[in-house]
């Protein structure tokens, strides 16, 4: 991206943090891959002052850039979200036409109160969050083995492929208790399990990972130990993926993909794919 | 919402993880506050066989539920979104309308290809969002000293006030290094920022709570000790408040806002609210 020709200026725009707009504007442009995307964050817009502010800062862009800049806004206020669609801007209203079909369909009116959508400071489920976050940080790597017994899941892999990232990925965004143990060449070399995990065997999902790219994460660790040797990562990977496969585990490779990928695949497979809200 | 009387089913159908729907979804769903609405994650959808299985599971639910089910959908291919869009279903194209609306003012065609916008699994972004984690993790409450310097933002506060979440979420949705470092009562008798933490002072963002709150919390982990008291916890915030105040350094209350929401607040605050795509 960097040699590209063409940049253009986003403006994510929010009542509330600007999350849902930042991450659709991101899939989205992403989708034009020979433009360079600068986005700014203008969180928090819920009144008329903030709002001209906002668009004030648009229409200096847009003379400096000589452009208009792209705008990304979950406003929900009509009044709001009018002062910035007056900017010279390419105003993209993400709720608006959605908003007006799911009134037509569900034959009710919407809230439209502003910063509705992300004031769950104190919900249940955003305590179930926060809670989970808890678990998966006492239980990462094996360190508190009590307890188990509650978790939703538990990853288990060779040191280094990828659990605790997935880990606190899974508590932070969908509030599932993730633990993650490792397996380690003791494990490989009495050929089972830690005794540990026996009783949640059905709890089990694998990670793995390419030899070569776990060389690489241990060698930024440990320098050119034994550890991180491609010698050694070969045989422990070897080694744990027949464990898993011995055991019925399952299990898929980190190597090429991110930790959304990963813990959607882990969601799939182990069941929880619902979400009320 | 348990005894609210509309239920209705969505699918979130995506031919990726799902992760930008189902946020859109959230988002705007929650602005019908009367309806409880149960989702389903369809993710990977990236041929037409799997396309044709969830069209089935659709319109079996269709049946079930008596009504249409919502789909919200991040399909970019359109002869797979056609064949879901052909179902009993509300079908709502995410990206359809902004796609066309950008392809119009870039004057360029978009990639259209399945499954980009999460493909990121190798990028250097990505990258830096796991060292961001890593980093977070190794300086979580203050255990792990050196590489401070390397830190973009250093929280404190009182001990449970909700450093470590935060930090997590920073790292992993925005690749910031964010450590953490507590306040604790020998601070307060010092009547000083801990010593470690004086080269790094502009770097400090503080995190508070009510105290009520934090004894609710503290309970949780240590049921019924001096820590956990009212008491303590209103001596140790107040005394924390006026240390931050004393020190200049910016602080917020955790206590109504969310992790996303004080995150926001801190990117905006230390000015790292520059994204580029």
């Amino acid at each position: 991206m960097a040699d590209s020709l063409i940049e253009r200026t986003v403006f994510i725009v929010s009542d509330s943090t600007g999350i849902t707009a930042e991450t659709f504007s991101h899939a989205v442009l992403s989708q034009f891959e020979e433009v360079r995307f600068e986005a700014i964050r203008l969180p928090f817009i819920d009144s008329a002052d903030k709002a001209d502010a906002a668009a004030q800062r648009i229409e200096q862009k847009a003379r400096d850039d000589a452009l208009p800049p792209l705008v990304f806004s979950t406003l929900v206020d009509p009044e709001i979200a009018g002062r910035i669609r007056n900017a010279s801007c390419i105003f993209m209203d993400l709720f608006g036409a959605f908003v007006q079909h799911l009134e037509e369909t569900l034959g009710m009116k919407s809230s439209r109160s502003v910063g509705r959508t992300h004031t769950n400071g104190l919900s249940k489920q955003y305590n179930k969050r926060i809670e989970a976050i808890n678990f998966s940080l006492a239980h990462d790597d094996g360190q508190f083995v009590q307890g188990l017994q509650q978790a939703d899941v538990i990853l288990v892999g060779v040191s280094r492929c990828g659990k605790t990232p997935t880990s606190l990925y899974l508590a932070m965004q969908y509030a599932v208790r993730a633990a993650n143990y490792p397996l380690i060449p003791e494990d490989f070399d009495r050929g089972a399990l830690p005794h540990t995990l026996l009783p949640y065997r059905r709890k089990l999902f694998g990670l793995s990972i390419q030899p070569e790219r776990l060389a690489e994460v241990r060698n930024e660790r440990r320098p050119g130990s034994v550890y991180a040797s491609l010698h050694q990562c070969r045989q422990e990977v070897a080694d744990a993926e027949r464990l898993m496969r011995m055991e019925g585990i399952p299990w898929l490779s980190t190597t090429t993909r991110s930790i959304e990928e990963i813990s959607t695949k882990i969601m799939d497979e182990v069941g929880l794919d619902r979400l009320t809200y």
